[in-house]
């Protein structure tokens, strides 16, 4: 375990600590301002003057925001919203290590929250030095491994070269660093690969080791606790694949786990790599849960591309001024549209088919973040936190789900992520115009058309218009910029949950299903013991209902 | 073109095609029941009877739904709303060729719905007897195709077999279709594998491309008009790559597409296969354009399973009693929940990794479908209609959004998906239980835990309950419970719009956004031509608007 950070940094957070979203003076100003949103749909509303200007940069990204519902007066509210909160104050503190995974008053995590210290790693000085130097050393430990592959140092046992390598973790040990793979997949060093193994389906392990030649294959098991239920019975079914392929599990089996935790066992793996409590799952797609699979797949250089523009962005996050700082600006944008307009969704829509899981991503590491009911001190909200993610890439999208949100009853606020140039550069001219101009063209026009809309006569081709959209867009998808990006999102997220006064590191809910889930496990292996075993018998009527629910899901009459 | 239907099915429908929904006496009735909905959390409110009781059956699946918040009073009201909509009963003119496909007195699309008719080809006579004949000639067609592949009578210019199928379509021509191909992934023919190519994205098919042999893969491009923008675009990415291969497109093109289309046209394709007017893009899934890739990867066997499954679940939607009819039922809970009690989304949870697609078809099937806001009538409607369709498998979802679902500030039902064994069969006993028996037991605690909750002290640990949620359980994934599923959701999107009263079957809302970004590509195309070119020079304000978007997304300083 670490130490709490110091009490400087602790009382320097507390004025902020406990500041509620509808006590601030920005939280009334706002409301009365949405009575009368900017309306997008007016002649000249949408002017390329307010096209140019609507726009900040920071990492490679632009942000395009004309053609959200706000004007001056808006984006000063925000800007009061933003300091009155002390949104910019407190995510520097949380940089430094102060305890912000806590509720006051109540049993909880008490944790610093540390993730972007993984990336504060290429100044002279770092913020939180203590955590910043662990980082290093899991990352030197991470070159020498990756080397001794390289020269045939590490090979198996017919001392053959490792072609390829698949993650075992679900959640953050899965999404972010999937996500990650499949966008830089255009990176991947020639000869390997990589794959992932999640759920705890069986056919999901059988479909990908059916593909593999095991002899080959590395298997890195990424799990803090290293008790994750699906995680265990993975590897568990993956070392039976080995023993059964005649094979030394031991000498494939990495590990990426908490110091002192049951996977911490030198005996049972080829090398063991270290996560730290103060580095949330859903946040640690740049520690070593994502970092020894990426450094595999795609060379330690293009690790530390993605580092480097995580890092960017991390610093970019520090300026105070919302209209220079794209992640506060894109999580006030957020705010004002889900707590003011009412929006109760956000889609993610990237015109990349390379970030198809991004979004997948992005829906953990928000939802499980300001999914919550209470303030940081205990109180039911009496306001709404997280908004539900969702998308999938365009233009994919436009030919299933935009219908709705063109013209449906809900209004969604959109956020495109698009690229200027293609990874690959197999590109084509038809009728004078590239694929990747297609695809820009269409995230231009779907972001204009939601905000500006279109009269018609005929009510059925109507378009109401005033959708709101912001477009993120950068040179092209890299290393560099696919951190920034990560890491723009990652501190989009905490800048809400900061606003909205919850706890944005935990995830409490996530416990009863689990529990009852064992419950109903143990009722199955009960049965399988002594067959005439019945839950029901039981007068604990928790467990009559899950013996129930059971005899239905095994097909049993009721 | 095909005919409209006869004079006497219009007829019969006309009784219902425009009752507004508002004005339909249950509908007064379910917005009183609203105000005190069953309190799930009550001490013995989910009982074990309860649990038995409230469960339908058909065509394989059972549909749970004691963890609805409904009681015997809601369920008649339900009901009576379906019976005074009309729902069978369009259902039913639906299948016989009705022209429910229109918006009365505005130009509309005025087409027969007829996807039912593609499966309807079992018994003796059809309802629609011309459609079910056209979908037997395709058949029958696609039939002899495959069977001179078999037999080695189709074979690439060096005489081998084909092995690959690269499907190149977008929306309805790759959700769907790949949905299912990912689903039946276990039952595919050993040595085939089929890809799909669909964003207009250029590394999207760059990257499948690359790991082919095209000298042994066919490549199958669907699209109705013809004239789809990424799919054209595909195609001659595709094309090229075989020209540059050193090999003839012709011997390995095949095409899936309407009568009279460009596309039409032997001299391009190896063979044709037609889709017809009255089965839309998002409903065509067991028409050719799912058929042809499904016969070539699993074979025509597992194909007409998968039909089997699907007409079995198109028949049990006829029955006008809601508690024997799944699809009918679960379109009512969605009503009650989304209409009464106010839930914005809907969130698709299977548990089962193969079907890791379906969800995206959903979100296409669904709100294209009803992500409308005129009725039948063109009347700007008064009432929610579709809502937005999200999810993600579990129990990746249990470590990703499940916080959020279980403790954040919105209520999003759930419909669980689930199988009692796996589709491999390669499954570990590990302390007693199986892999399988995991993943039911996670899926049955998270209905119990969502509906129950559970008190703490700790405000943080707390879970207030009564979030809604239906369990689908059958025995295994197989070609025809996956049909049958498949079917299921077609119905229960077809009764949400009916109840509605909005058309289910256009899509006027994805045009706007087509037709600027057309403009936008002739804006580029423009200056590919002439570098001076300058869009602003016009005094076109929209084509100035697009210009300044075009600029800042080509890198240009504002």
């Amino acid at each position: 375990m670490e130490q709490p950070a110091g009490t400087r940094d602790q009382r320097d957070v507390s004025p902020y600590f406990s500041r509620d979203f509808n006590g601030l003076s920005a939280w009334a100003e706002l409301g009365e301002l949405a009575r009368a949103p900017y309306d997008l749909t007016a002649s000249g509303a949408l002017s390329p003057t307010r096209i140019r200007s609507y726009r900040t940069q920071a990492a490679g990204f632009d942000l395009l925001y004309s053609t959200q519902r706000v004007d001056e007066a808006v984006l000063a509210a925000l800007q009061r919203l933003a300091e009155e909160s002390g949104a910019v104050a407190q995510f520097l503190l949380m940089k430094k290590g102060a305890v912000l995974n806590r509720i006051e008053g109540y049993a909880s995590e008490d944790r610093q929250v540390l993730h972007t210290a993984c990336r504060d790693i290429f100044g002279p000085v770092s913020l939180a030095p203590e955590a910043s130097a662990q980082a290093k050393g899991e990352l030197e430990k991470l070159a020498d491994f990756l080397a001794a592959l390289e020269a045939g140092d590490i090979v198996n046992a017919a001392g053959e070269p490792f072609t390829d390598l698949v993650q075992i973790g679900i959640g953050g040990s899965d999404l972010g660093p999937r996500a990650l793979y499949l966008a830089l997949a255009a990176y991947k060093i020639p000869g390997r690969r990589v794959h992932f193994i999640s759920n705890v389906d069986p056919d999901d392990a059988a479909a990908i080791l059916s593909g593999l030649d095991l002899a080959k294959t590395l298997v890195n098991v990424v799990s803090k606790s290293g008790s994750t239920l699906e995680t265990m019975t993975n590897e568990e079914l993956v070392r039976k694949a080995f023993a059964e392929a005649g094979l030394e599990p031991n000498l494939h089996f990495l590990a990426v786990t908490g110091k002192g935790s049951p996977m911490d066992n030198p005996a049972r793996y080829l090398r063991s790599f270290y996560m730290f409590d103060s580095i949330g799952g859903r946040y640690s797609a740049t520690s070593m849960v994502g970092a020894v699979m990426l450094g595999f797949g795609l060379g330690y250089a293009h690790l530390m591309d993605i580092l480097r523009g995580a890092n960017a962005m991390d610093l970019a996050a520090e300026e105070p001024d919302i209209r220079c700082n794209p992640a506060l600006l894109l999580a006030l944008l957020g705010i004002w549209n889900h707590n003011f307009l009412g929006c109760e969704t956000l889609a993610i829509l990237p015109y990349s088919q390379a970030l198809v899981r991004f979004t997948a991503h992005l829906q953990q590491c928000d939802m499980e973040s300001n999914g919550k009911s209470v303030t940081r001190q205990g109180k039911p909200l009496a306001w709404e936190s997280g908004p539900i993610i969702w998308g999938e890439p365009g233009t994919n999208g436009q030919h299933a789900f935009y219908q709705l949100i063109h013209q449906g009853t809900a209004i969604v606020p959109a956020e495109f992520i698009g690229f200027r140039t293609s990874q690959y550069g197999r590109d084509l001219l038809i009728e004078q115009t590239t694929s990747q101009e297609k695809l820009v063209a269409n995230l231009l026009a779907q972001a204009l058309a939601l905000a500006t809309g279109q009269p018609n006569e005929n009510p059925n081709r109507r378009f109401a218009g005033n959708r709101p959209s912001a477009v993120l867009l950068a040179d092209r998808l890299t290393p560099y910029t696919m951190g920034a990006l990560l890491a723009l999102y990652e501190a989009k997220v905490v800048f809400q949950g900061f606003i909205w006064n919850i706890n944005s590191f935990d995830q409490e809910g996530v416990q009863l299903g689990k529990k009852l889930a064992t419950r109903l496990l143990t009722h199955y292996a009960g049965q399988r013991r002594d067959p005439g075993y019945s839950g029901e018998a039981s007068d604990d009527p928790g467990r009559a209902l899950l013996a129930a629910a059971g005899m239905l899901a095994k097909g049993e009459s009721g």
